[in-house]
């Protein structure tokens, strides 16, 4: 068992890790940026090293700076959150050259799924679907045009090397396809210096929809039911849910099957998620993988009463799964709401500053509170905007809403702004409260007709 | 369904109560003491209103103000929580009487319980066993004697209209029979104007298990399994969890079905408690029961996910149980701890004041806190010390004492003293941690070698 572990990263994450390990009997050693001198994580930890200024670049994402914490300390293994080094290969790798355990799965597997083409061959290998697109890449107008026809309006042509939304075109019908391809190549070449592209039919009306997934060195792999995240803005997660209310029973076995094949397929350790889509029809296709503890685990952890930072670091220790899928049982649901340092009425702006008072809902059957907020604290404005998730629990949907709305209306942050009543006000939505909604929704609807209280 | 309800009660009990119901859609009245002006239960209420000074006799034990104050807000109905006006069946009636519903049991069975030689014939109709003890009263010392020497020693003296600890005696051997018999005969006699003696074989090194009941109105009663609060203080528990490590499968089911048993035989409506006695051979005898919600309730509600205060509303409500016994199912231990704001290096001694800083622990899987506490609160001279609870649920014992003493390790109350760190030492004592440990266990052996920290 592992005695000592250096957490890679800051906030409620590095607070959650560091708690488990506490419970767990093993020694902590936080790092922090100067701006972080005073953050709870470095006060809660056993030892706590400064890797470097604010700016993430020179502290958080410093792999020299954090690996000689590391050293200097004598941590056995490195729990990099998510976010920062979380699904860096080359710092995974770093490590095991070290002989400092890495926790999450190999290097090479956090390679592989971190390329998005490389991680669809994959999966179609491993037969688990995939969005339909074009047969390798597409070299003129002509195989975009007959590419297009075949997979059917609307589509989205994709940089082979693409990231960040650069060298990507959603092209709505024929009449704008040219363009479309002729901007999106040239806009790879000058990002990447590649201009490989390809298509992938867009899914409208899609869900989000997640799988945990957790397997150890031994190759057993089992998952721990399902996420639903539709409810995005600009790609970032706002509520996440669990059970999903737009599957049945059956969807819900095949797409957990799927997901632990999909692990077993790529030799898959640690925990993970593989995230899909699910059209209107109730097809499903792998959309990624992501290689770490995600921001939402806490629903996962609710619903099942499995803790999965602690099954995180006893995998990586090299323990045997003690649970096995026959195990696992969801009961009532549960929801999380993301609290942001941001003012939803000023274009969700970021909102750093002092939390001069804090009244943290607590209390009452399935309620939780992860964060790293006290009061005092300082929101540095260098990080994620993301300051506390508010997870409830009940019986049905009906119940987890009400509490969430109960703990919401608690809520006390002075001192900067948050997304507190933004999140009341969709928790209040209509097609929110009916389930009826899809990735889309939240930007494409509700904000073009939401209107910010008065602060 | 009620949609107004009046909370007779301040403090943690009932700012659980106020949340409850706002989860529920039920708007609430909090009544709030001189004292209380600033309490949170009173801030978090739709409504609040003052009924009197500070003294509890001159408010939260005032029947006519807080009757008033249910009629002038149209409240329906009344949670009383625990302590003040809770097992009073006085207030109950008069509640009937104004057609104001009483959260608990009908009035005569708060009556009948709350009576101890009363509830003991019940029992003993019942089919329940209760401690041996003398046929009826005993009236000359000859009868003492053979009595006592039929039940074997030690024994305990009681007088019948007894209460607070006078006419009492404990009797070790014959010995000290006569003098024993005589001084709480007349104790008796002054104190209540009765001396009606009988007599009970003390249980030696007993534990305290005792059974949660959920009773509606239409004849159904379940079980939500046991808690054992064998950890007290001159009466008061200290630490409570569920399992109890003493009692196997089939001593659980025996005890679960016999609190059904003998909450069905007084047609006990609401929630309830029924304490046993378990002597060191696993028999088991009826103690008291508690006709109200308890302290201590949120540690069944962690096991089995089965919220008691909503039940509570849903059964005054009129509602059928919508669970059945099969439904019940204890996973993972739960443990509590009080936080009381005492000193005990000084004795116990109250401790009451401003909380000047307060940091409460939060997060991870399986914690919870009830407390009505917030930065800059008035801990009041005048109530009970207890100022929160702290819950923690776990895999196993192991782990939910792991994350006590890790939350314990984060709690920071500044301003007044608490019995945190007693509680953590406590948490790391040799017996408790083995679980081998009696209601005397704290008093007689804990307290004699434990040494406080200097703060």
């Amino acid at each position: 068992m592992l005695n000592k572990i250096l957490i890679a990263n800051r906030g409620e994450i590095a607070v959650r890790v560091i708690r488990a390990c506490q419970e767990m009997g093993i020694k902590t050693v936080a790092v922090y940026s100067e701006a972080d001198r005073d953050a709870l994580h470095m006060q809660l930890a056993d030892e706590a090293i400064c890797i470097g200024p604010a700016k993430a670049t020179d502290s958080y994402l410093d792999m020299q700076s954090i690996l000689s914490a590391s050293v200097v300390t004598k941590a056995q293994a490195i729990h990099p959150g998510f976010g920062f080094l979380s699904e860096n290969s080359t710092f995974a790798t770093m490590c095991e050259e070290m002989n400092i355990i890495f926790i999450g799965p190999k290097p090479v597997t956090i390679h592989q799924m971190g390329d998005k083409a490389n991680a669809r061959e994959l999966m179609i290998e491993a037969g688990v679907p995939v969005i339909p697109g074009s047969d390798g890449f597409i070299r003129t107008i002509e195989e975009a045009k007959s590419a297009a026809e075949k997979l059917g309006y609307p589509v989205m042509l994709k940089a082979s090397a693409g990231g960040g939304g650069k060298g990507m075109r959603r092209v709505a019908d024929s009449t704008e396809l040219e363009a479309a391809y002729v901007n999106a190549k040239s806009e790879a070449k000058a990002a990447f210096g590649n201009d490989d592209m390809y298509m992938e039919k867009i899914i409208e009306h899609a869900r989000h929809i997640e799988v945990q997934i957790l397997a150890d060195n031994h190759g057993n792999v089992i998952h721990l039911g399902e996420r639903d995240c539709s409810l995005q803005r600009k790609n970032q997660k706002v509520i996440e849910e669990s059970p999903s209310v737009a599957i049945n029973e059956e969807q819900r076995q095949l797409l957990g099957e799927t997901a632990v094949r999909a692990a077993k397929y790529v030799g898959y350790q640690n925990a993970g998620t593989i995230e899909f889509l699910l059209d209107v029809d109730g097809n499903y296709y792998f959309m990624e993988m992501n290689t770490r503890i995600q921001v939402e685990h806490p629903v996962t952890e609710m619903a099942t009463e499995v803790d999965i930072v602690k099954q995180q670091i006893l995998i990586a220790s090299g323990e045997v799964l003690s649970l096995q899928q026959k195990d696992v049982r969801l009961t009532g649901h549960t929801i999380e709401c993301r609290i942001n340092a941001e003012n939803p009425a000023f274009n969700f702006a970021p909102s750093p500053g002092r939390l001069d008072y804090l009244l943290v809902p607590s209390g009452g059957l399935g309620l939780r509170v992860e964060s790293a907020m006290y009061q005092g604290a300082e929101i540095p404005p260098y990080y994620d905007a993301m300051i506390a998730k508010i997870i409830t629990k009940g019986a049905n949907r009906e119940e987890a809403i009400a509490k969430m709305k109960r703990a919401l209306g608690e809520l006390v942050i002075e001192g900067i702004i948050t997304n507190q009543f933004f999140q009341e006000d969709l928790l209040n939505d209509e097609k929110f409260v009916s389930g009826e909604y899809d990735t889309s929704y939240l930007e494409t609807d509700f904000l073009t007709h939401w209107v910010p209280r008065i602060e």
